[in-house]
């Protein structure tokens, strides 16, 4: 057991620094600052034991401001999001606070509820922090990066499919994912194909409408109805409806967002309605929500946290110094049930 | 239009500072502070443009880590959760950052992914930090909080139903959350009712297990299968797939979490089964999930955003100086069809 008694500190010079503590434990100033700020290296349980027990003996108390001031550093990023409460999103913060934590940095998280001035007060907020960079899933395909550039803070730009001159930016290609899902539900034959679409703030069209029509133009297959909504559960739902109670009722829908698509399921039970007898559907993220839909969602899936890694690595990792660069990971179509294919497998996991 | 040509600073003493944009734009410093931190108040459009305009010409930048240092506060805050990915926790966090936006606090949020070695990392990795303060949910009942204390940081329990000697905590009653889910059933008439319950890392008994078992015994009823899985969608598939599999199959089940009750609902779909016709379903917690999968749960609401506003006040707003306090709110049945009532309300909202 490690002693708990109060023991007069052995160094008596001013306030009690790492070094004391490193000295009193015998370990490295290094060790020190890893069970401090709980890595980025893991420390053995023994080691850790030592030091404990020296920053409880010494009473050492480390002080992140001055720290910060000294190294000119918060080790702090910040993460802004269009909405946390879309799995997606909180899938995708999930991931980068992992790897942003593997290199010792924690996350500033906040939300712009889809809302521009929101986004942009954050941008401020985070910048005035002085964090050590910004990643920015912003609600524009082209966001203003003012703010941020003028405080010489860097930013990776998160689910952004464009190209922005002098930033990192993560991406997938909607529009060949879109085209995926698309083409999965004319293999299966059919000819009357659906969008529900999300509602960007920017005007500009997005890949996955793209992508449809891609598809669509490709195979000599007329448009189906497009009807665009929010990208919830409840915008799949009210088009949901709206593309049931049209005149030429497509025979599958390619929804947008997987929670699009659950909004839709839900439209098409309550008109009695069977997927995919009926009305097949396919969507975009691959969200654990896909997976447990009745029936389960066939969707294209983001790799989630392969972007998160990449996105860390540009921010702050090894290609910090590196010019900035547009990276566009491949989605992949998780086949089940939604579309009209057998699928006998238990969950992931099971 | 504010001139955006560049003219000389007008104090040519040492750095800019915050009382010198004030002077130049002709404000108080409180304003400066709101614009350049985004709040906590709003500041009119003309009047940002101003203090903008002071920033850009007087070339002020704010140093954050020697305001911290000078404040003696980083105005930042920690929020520790068990899992991200469960919307339960998302939806908390979410109402959390918002809660204490207000306050002009932003917020660490990490993830302890179930583990308690990883929740201690967290904890004194925030305090280390010196956030103002720490909301832990802890994946014990009772959790370790000295590595706070020693840090002198004051912390608020969230998702903790007991009473914690010296700390503010925030919970629902467990207990009597889950006899309303149980007494729906038995009014219902079921009188074999089956328990999905969630596995704590603590050996205590859960409050929801408590509620389940107090309705049966209060209404004469003998106790049902009870399946202890993951807090989990697979957790609840792998439990639902067990309590259709023994020898007396349930007529209802309650599930401790919304997540289990997804979970539970694909098995009882792919076993060829109807809810609620054949099984009926009950769950605890109130997501938004709850309300679209199929059918859509009766579910015991948790009023997050109220627990998420009461934490705050407790930490940094104005009852922060009050002694500490066990707060337990009250929870709401929700009643959808998965009980066997009829339920023509279309979502929340459309």
């Amino acid at each position: 057991m490690v002693s708990m008694t109060s023991t007069a500190p052995v160094a008596s010079h001013g306030p009690v620094t790492r070094k004391d503590v490193a000295r009193y434990a015998g370990v490295s100033t290094a060790v020190v600052s890893y069970v401090v700020n709980g890595g980025p290296k893991r420390v053995a349980p023994a080691t850790e034991a030592k030091v404990q027990d020296a920053i409880r003996v010494l009473g050492y108390r480390p002080n992140a401001a001055a720290r910060a001031l000294k190294l000119g550093s918060s080790e702090t990023l910040g993460l802004i999001i269009p909405d946390n409460s879309n799995p997606f999103f909180s899938l995708l913060a999930h991931a980068v606070e992992d790897a942003a934590a593997e290199l010792g940095f924690a996350l500033l998280l906040t939300n712009s509820g889809g809302s521009l001035t929101k986004e942009r007060r954050h941008i401020r907020n985070l910048a005035a922090r002085q964090v050590d960079g910004v990643f920015l899933a912003s609600v524009l395909f082209e966001p203003d990066l003012e703010d941020l550039a003028k405080a010489d803070i860097p930013c990776v730009l998160l689910n952004n499919d464009r190209e922005t001159e002098g930033f990192n930016s993560i991406g997938v290609d909607l529009a060949a994912g879109a085209r995926t899902a698309v083409e999965h539900l004319l293999w299966h034959g059919h000819t009357r194909i659906g969008l529900a679409m999300g509602t960007n703030v920017s005007n500009d069209i997005d890949g996955r409408e793209l992508g449809w029509r891609e598809a669509l133009r490709d195979a000599g297959v007329a448009e189906g109805p497009i009807i665009h909504s929010d990208f919830t559960r409840l915008g799949g739902y009210l088009a949901g409806q709206r593309l049931l109670a049209g005149p030429d009722r497509p025979t599958a829908i390619f929804a947008s967002s997987d929670m699009q698509a659950i909004g839709i399921l839900r439209a098409i039970h309550e008109a009695g309605l069977a997927v995919p007898g009926d009305i097949a559907v396919t969507s975009f993220d691959g969200v654990a929500d896909a997976e447990y839909s009745w029936p389960a969602l066939t969707t294209v899936e983001q790799p989630v946290r392969a972007m998160a890694a990449a996105a860390v690595t540009a921010l702050v990792g090894a290609a910090r110094h590196e010019p900035a660069q547009h990276r566009i990971f491949p989605t992949a179509l998780h086949v089940r049930q939604s579309c009209g294919c057998p699928d006998g497998n238990a969950p992931q996991g099971a």
